[in-house]
């Protein structure tokens, strides 16, 4: 099977080689040095500001998530959280389940946050502000220089999600003045599911330090404490944790995050270009596109986009993206994150060509 | 190096085997079926009622040790939690947490559950009870038909944590009368760290459907939901879900969970046996000790645990399982979970006689 969707991913041949490997036993100086070295190529990538700091999640993207908006905001707060998609939606219902008080920005689907919807919220006492940095479900890249200068004016604590859009898009936690940002393991960095890191700030240190919570597994005061001496409070994902440090230190050998965001841009555009001729119109428009996903629907909107994943699944040994929820029959999704070459973008191609022949699109 | 720690344990050849392979897009129907599959096997070997169901927990044990008692009880309870060890004290701890109304039996470290003890609690109003299976930080297996029938009469809903026990020793959710149990991936399945498993009985099911919870990410009601098509809420950690499928066929195809107990037992009076010539002495009785793990101390107690296991990581490429906190520099433990072979055992001996000879121990 070749993968195009947005996660798990294709991993590369240096990281299914170390699932190979028995996993070392980790309470030792060994693992805390390798987790120490982690914390430093995240913060790197991240482009957070000095004395950042990683906790180290086992869990998916969601459990980093909720761990962030449980331990970073509080009943005294009051946050704006954009909401444009299944993954906006997911902020805004971690935001009623912790009652955090808070305004949606609800957009529609594809489109993206502008400076006349944003001006809105200004000057209005907002202290924090959660957002994507990608849109997963619509494939939204977000103007995050908009968002950084709102939040440094308002002085509002910043969350951003870039689960899916690290390394993909561009990003910098300094530049966007960003005080806390996420990811996962399964996504552009093309590990096995099931961690996700959570890279916070001094300010957002000092909150989470602060700040009590009701929850022993996200508790992020104890990982961080814990990580002072390269240890989690419980046993973590140590095998993927084993290739995340391979993966860095090759992402810093091959020319670090700047060759990541453009191998990405590049693969991005390929595949855009490539389907020009086929009757796909993409969601977004160019410049709110992520280098991460491209989402697509039929010029023809009786076409059930949902039909178009199952017969590249079944017949061509191809995973596109379906989408949940109410996108469902109307879109699909083509991932460009982890180990995909030109060759299988080539093979996609052919198959939506071969799909159009038979009529099926 | 040989890995004689509690988790991650070495793994089978086969598992690693399937570490080298993509990870597949897992929204599928043919990804759900194995995910039935997983469940209905695990059902097998907890011994669980018919209708049990299973939850995937990506996480380490501690996550389903919260989730469950997050979800199966509430302020109206009053719970019995047996503390014998640092994995009982984190079930007080969790019990504090969540505000559940509890009385702890504290029992010296090492030292089992009896029936007298456990009659002072008879007939006082207990709703929940909480104990592990093998408290792991000691090597103590509870005597689980005092509990079970100590629960079934009080109409205690019962939880047990299996986690470490689950395969090595016997076990069974019916006979038992247990309600909730739960285990991990990287035990005696000897799967890679990152997955927790929760086999949940009728009534149980009954009770985490009407609690509401405050976590996304422990609402087990949204993980019973997901998984009646095989699916589980949020991006699980696919891989390991592969290798625990095989393991699990596996199991099945080499005798079941009787052999793998007898395997167990076995091996642990293996190892018991060869160190009768050493200065060490096992710290839980015959009759209340796991087969998974044997915590020793020195017969001289100014000898420091912690530096046995040091030099044996050092310079015999062995691992030994150190304690935390209080019984670090007294006790080390010997796990006998995971794909340990009788020459790796005779390789740990011939390092503890080498150590001796050096006067090291």
């Amino acid at each position: 099977m070749i993968n195009f969707t947005v996660g798990p991913v294709q991993m590369d041949k240096e990281t299914r080689k170390l699932g190979l490997n028995q996993i070392p036993y980790f309470r030792t100086p060994e693992f805390s040095s390798l987790m120490k070295e982690n914390e430093k190529l995240l913060c790197k990538d991240f482009d957070a500001p000095q004395n950042s700091r990683v906790v180290f999640m086992t869990g998916s993207g969601t459990a980093s998530m909720e761990a962030c908006v449980q331990n970073l905001y509080t009943k005294n707060d009051k946050v704006l959280v954009v909401n444009g998609g299944s993954f906006g939606q997911r902020l805004v219902e971690l935001c009623e389940l912790f009652e955090i008080p808070f305004e949606e920005i609800k957009l529609e689907y594809g489109s993206p946050l502008t400076k006349s919807i944003l001006d809105a919220y200004d000057n209005k006492g907002f202290t924090g502000f959660l957002i994507q940095l990608c849109e997963t479900s619509t494939g939204v890249k977000y103007n995050m220089d908009l968002v950084g200068n709102f939040c440094k004016k308002n002085n509002c604590l910043l969350f951003v999600d870039a689960i899916s859009g690290f390394l993909a898009d561009e990003f910098s936690m300094t530049r966007y003045n960003i005080d806390v940002a996420i990811t996962g393991s399964q996504k552009a960095l093309s590990l096995p599911p099931s961690l996700s890191f959570i890279v916070l700030n001094e300010k957002a240190q000092n909150i989470v330090n602060q700040n009590k919570v009701r929850s022993m597994y996200f508790n992020l005061a104890d990982y961080l404490k814990n990580g002072e001496r390269g240890q989690t409070p419980f046993t973590p994902a140590v095998g993927s944790l084993i290739q995340l440090n391979e993966k860095l230190k090759r992402i810093e050998k091959n020319g670090g995050i700047k060759a990541e965001n453009l191998k990405y841009s590049e693969r991005a555009e390929y595949f855009r270009n490539k389907i020009q001729s086929l009757p796909f119109k993409i969601f977004t428009a160019p410049e709110d596109s992520s280098n991460c996903v491209t989402a697509l629907m039929h010029t023809d909107p009786s076409v059930n986009a949902y039909s178009i994943f199952e017969v590249l699944k079944d017949e061509y040994k191809i995973w596109i993206c379906p989408n949940g929820g109410d996108l469902k029959e109307k879109i699909f999704r083509v991932g460009h994150i982890g180990s995909i070459s030109k060759k299988d973008i080539n093979t996609l191609i052919k198959a939506f060509k071969a799909l159009q022949k038979r009529g099926l699109i």
